[in-house]
């Protein structure tokens, strides 16, 4: 048996990738018919890289930054997506992904395995603007589905307030001009321990009642073939 | 009522091209365990875009054919996907696409409306290098798809050879270095009208009966959160 060739080691790749259409995120698509999947999450956040570009860091190159949300969630095709707020699916996590990249991105040629494994190691460490912009899209884009989802896995899971703003915390560094935005959407939204506590949140909050916009099917209304 | 601030344009945008996670294509993920969603598809070819580069023909920006992979099928929002090779779903299809190009880039700026909008023709016109390299992706895709799932598609169609190789054929100016691969592929996996016609084709292919990479069902594997 001779060793595989470039081109079979490169398609190999692409077809082990796959794999990730079938990784389910806890996020719902738009209309909240089913859980989004990691793959087409990582499609609408390398488009939101482009389209948001005026609002990266100084020192970012927006379509490095894509080609880095592209391939941020490789890693789960073996070690699957853990919900952001569920700690006990977090334990051991930075471990399995470590290997994950190793098998996954091994499955390339030498040198673009390096290749995407540095640029998959940037995102985790977060220290460039590259990667400081492409996690602000990531948390951002959560934010978006929860926004027209109702309040969506906030809501859905509890979430205190205090945690959603932690977790979209990125977006402060990331994208700065946009977390006065972040801020108001989450107000708006008023994740559920907010309105148990009471609490001094209120200062930014309207008194009005949730007014998150209403969830579509645009989906299902499009023609299937 | 005041317009829409831009940031607002952009997210109007972002929020409504979420619907092309439920546009089914007729194309199966790997494993066959359903149909692959436009958004996923897009996905996976922005990532072939980088990794096959050194196909790409001469004066081709990969960069910039991810940028135009990742946005060439929001047309489908509206429109909906036509299978190929089903002429009567075909019928009407470039009007419905443009209209639906008219709406949806539309709710963005203008100025990125109209960059969105270009990007988009030139995919749809494949007259240059960046546009001839997306659209040799693009086939490429559904033909390791297929090469995959036990000839998925052709074989479930009963589609002619002829029409697999003509349906192929932007692969021989888009990824020119590939074409040789492409051909071996579709005689390898022998579509049914070749073994129906006998034909001359055999000069091309072995005789031994289809080897099909084994269909694989990973994603049905990997812890689900």
């Amino acid at each position: 048996m001779s060793a595989p060739s470039r081109l079979e080691r490169q398609l190999a790749f692409l077809a082990e990738i796959d794999a990730l259409k079938s990784v389910e995120r806890m996020t719902r698509v738009i209309g909240g018919a089913r859980r989004e999947n990691s793959a087409e999450h990582s499609w609408h956040l390398a488009v939101m890289a482009g389209l948001l570009a005026e609002y990266a860091p100084e020192g970012c190159d927006p379509g490095r930054a894509a080609r880095m949300l592209l391939i941020h969630d490789i890693v789960e095709v073996d070690a699957g997506d853990a919900f952001c707020f569920d700690e006990r699916a977090n334990l051991g996590r930075e471990e399995r992904e470590r290997q994950a990249a190793e098998r996954i991105f091994g499955l390339l040629p030498a040198d673009q395995a390096q290749d995407l494994r540095a640029l998959w190691e940037e995102f985790e460490h977060g220290d460039t603007p590259d990667a400081r912009y492409a996690a602000a899209l990531d948390r951002l884009q959560g934010m978006l589905q929860n926004l027209h989802n109702e309040g969506g896995t906030w809501l859905e899971h509890d979430v205190p307030r205090a945690k959603v703003l932690a977790r979209l915390e990125p977006v402060r560094t990331g994208a700065p001009d946009l977390w006065p935005f972040v801020q108001e959407v989450v107000d708006r939204l008023r994740p559920a321990a907010s309105r148990a506590a009471g609490s001094g949140d209120r200062a930014h909050g309207s008194d009005a009642g949730p007014e998150a916009a209403p969830a579509r099917k645009r989906g299902a209304e499009a023609p299937q073939r």
